[in-house]
C-alpha cells in the first residue's frame, strides 16, 4: 500500500451556515424542533430568513468543519462536496482552501444555489439547524475522486449525506473505493432524526463498511432503539473496529473490541454555540489516529478541539488548535 | 415642524465586511497599511481574498453600523444606501431590516456586485480595511429618499461617501434637505486617509452644512492638519454645534460651545476587533441624543455601545444595547 497523501478526505453536503441569536419563544413560534437537523425546501428557508434575526455568514458542512479542524491541527485533508458558482459557494471554497484542505469538487455552473443552514442559537448554547441543502445533494458518483480516496489513509462520510438517495450511492461508493485500497472508512450518524430516517441502511453501513464510527448519545440510542446509552454501548463493540461516543459535558467513551476509554469533557468558562463540537471532536480524533496516537489521547485531542468551536459562534475554530494541543500537553 | 418618524436615518455605503485574522507579517507582505481603510478594485479584491485566511462575513458598512446599534438600543432608524440582487446583497439587506432598520434603497438589478471590505483583524485588535466599493458608490440623487430625511430627527453621513463625486452629491443634497425642514445633520469623518484626500470639502461641509461632528483623534488632527489634539478641539469649537471626538482607550470629548465635557471609555475584560468602535460610539451618542438626554450621558452610551462591539468579532452588536445600558444605571 502507498503511502497515504491525505491523512483524511471529507465527503459531505457544502453548506454555508447563517447564524442567529434565537430565544425558546422564537422556536415555538416558529415551529422548530430545538437541537436537531431539520429538511427545509427554499420556500421555507426563505420564509424562515425573513423572521430570523441579524445574523453571521461562517463556512459550515459536517464533514468540512471536521477537515477544516483537521487542518488547523496539522493534518492533510482534502474534502469532497458540492457547491454553485455564486457568491456562497465562493465563501465556502475559499474558508476550506484558506485552512489548506486541497478541495476537490468543481462548482456547478447551473442548479439550485449553493446550501445554506439557518442555525437558531438559544440562550442555553444549543443549536437549532433549518438545512436548505440546495446544490449540494447534487452530489453524485461523478463527483468522487477515486485517486483522491485511494490516495487517503480515512474516508470520513457524513450521515446527512443519506438524507438523497444519489448521494447515498456515491457514498457507498467511496467506501468501497477505499476499502479496496485497504484504507480505514470512518462515519458519523450526524443527527438522530437522519438515524431514524435511515436506520436499516446506517445498520447494514455500519456491520458491512464503517471502521470508525461518531455518534453522540442519541444517535447511537437511535440506531440500536437502545433504551440506554450502555445499552447501545454493547451493540456497537460488535459492529465496528473503532466507536467514538460523546456526551456533550459528561465527555467521550471510545470502544474497540475489548479495549474501553472513558475521556472526560474540557471545561471551558462559557459555552457560546454548540455547533459544531461533534465535527471538532472527529477532527481531533482522526488527526491522533492517523498520528499513530493511542485511542485515550484520540478521544482527548477531539475534546480539546471540540472545546475550542463551543466557545465561540460557528463551527470552525478561530484559534490554532494545533497550539492548544501543544499547550495541553499532547 | 412634525413630529420625527425616525431618530435617526443614515446615508452611507452598503457593505458585507469579510473578517479574517492576520498578523503583522501578512499585513508587510501584502502592502496592507495597518489601521486604515484603503480603497481597492475587483481585481485586487480578488487577489488578497485569495490570500486570505478562513473569514466569517458580516453586514458592516460604516453608517449602517451606526443604525443597526441605534436599533439595539430601542430607537427608531432608517438606512439609505445600495446593494446589488445578489446573495450578499439579500445578506446585507435581511440583518438590517431583521434589527429593525427601515432600509430604504432598492437593490440594483444591474451593474457591480454588492460592496465587500476585506477586514484583517491583528492579535492588538486593530483592524485593517482593504474595500472594494462595488455597487455603493452607485448611490445618486434619485436614491436619497426626501421624504425619510424630512421624516428623521437626524441625517446621519458618513465621510466614505466622499470618496465618490455621484455620492458626494447625494449627500450634500441629504444635508440640504434635512436642513430645509429644520432637522439636524451629523457627520462621522470616517478615516484619516478619507480626510486628507478630501479635506477642503470636509473643511466646507463641516462649517457650512453639520450640526453634529464625530471624529477620531487621528481623523479630526488631519482635519485641522493639527499638531495635537486639543489642537484640532480648539479648531472644531468655533465650527460645528456640537463635536463628539473618540480616542480609543482614553475615552471621548464631547465639546458644544462652551460646554466640554470628557468621557472615560468603558473598561473592558479582552478587547477582540476594534472594528465598528467608532460607529458604534455614534449610535449610542445620536440615540441619547434624540431621547433628549444631557450631552455628558450621549457621550457614556455611546461608550458602552462602543464597548460591547469591540469584544467580539464583526460591527455589529451581538447583545441587546438597551439592556447593558439599563444595567449601567442609564
Amino acid at each position: 500500500m502507498a503511502a497515504a497523501a491525505f491523512d483524511v478526505i471529507g465527503v459531505g453536503n457544502a453548506i454555508v451556515d447563517v447564524i442567529a441569536q434565537a430565544d425558546e419563544a422564537f422556536l415555538g413560534r416558529n415551529g422548530l424542533d430545538k437541537g436537531v437537523m431539520t429538511l427545509i425546501d427554499a420556500d421555507r428557508a426563505r420564509t424562515l430568513y425573513d423572521v430570523m434575526g441579524s445574523a453571521l455568514e461562517m463556512s459550515g458542512g459536517s464533514a468540512a468543519n471536521t477537515l477544516a479542524g483537521l487542518a488547523s491541527l496539522g493534518g492533510r485533508g482534502a474534502y469532497i462536496g458540492k457547491v454553485r458558482n455564486d457568491q456562497l459557494g465562493g465563501v465556502f471554497s475559499h474558508d476550506l482552501r484558506a485552512i489548506g484542505v486541497d478541495y476537490r469538487t468543481a462548482a456547478a455552473h447551473s442548479g439550485p444555489p449553493t446550501a445554506r443552514c439557518l442555525i437558531f442559537v438559544t440562550p442555553d448554547a444549543q443549536r437549532t439547524m433549518q438545512t436548505y441543502l440546495g446544490i449540494s445533494v447534487e452530489l453524485g458518483l461523478a463527483d468522487i475522486d477515486e485517486q483522491a480516496i485511494r490516495d487517503a489513509e480515512v474516508t470520513y462520510l457524513e450521515g446527512y449525506l443519506f438524507d438523497r438517495e444519489d448521494a447515498k450511492k456515491a457514498f457507498v461508493h467511496a467506501a468501497e473505493i477505499a476499502h479496496a485500497a485497504g484504507r480505514k472508512v470512518a462515519l458519523t450518524l450526524s443527527d438522530p432524526f437522519c438515524v431514524n430516517r435511515h436506520r436499516d441502511a446506517f445498520l447494514h453501513l455500519v456491520r458491512g463498511h464503517v471502521d470508525i464510527l461518531f455518534a453522540n448519545e442519541a444517535e447511537i440510542t437511535a440506531l440500536y432503539q437502545a433504551k440506554s446509552f450502555d445499552g447501545a454501548l454493547q451493540h456497537v463493540r460488535g459492529h465496528c473496529e473503532i466507536a467514538a461516543l460523546t456526551r456533550s459535558e459528561k465527555g467521550s467513551v471510545v470502544v474497540a473490541g475489548g479495549e474501553l476509554h472513558v475521556i472526560d469533557a474540557q471545561r471551558v468558562a462559557k459555552v457560546v454555540d454548540t455547533t459544531g463540537a461533534g465535527d471538532l471532536y472527529a477532527s481531533g480524533f482522526l488527526f491522533g489516529l492517523t498520528q499513530g496516537r493511542n485511542l485515550a489521547d484520540c478521544g482527548r485531542i477531539g475534546s480539546i478541539a471540540a472545546a475550542e468551536v463551543i466557545q465561540h459562534y460557528g463551527a470552525r475554530p478561530e484559534t490554532s488548535l494545533a497550539a492548544l494541543v501543544n499547550q495541553k500537553g499532547l
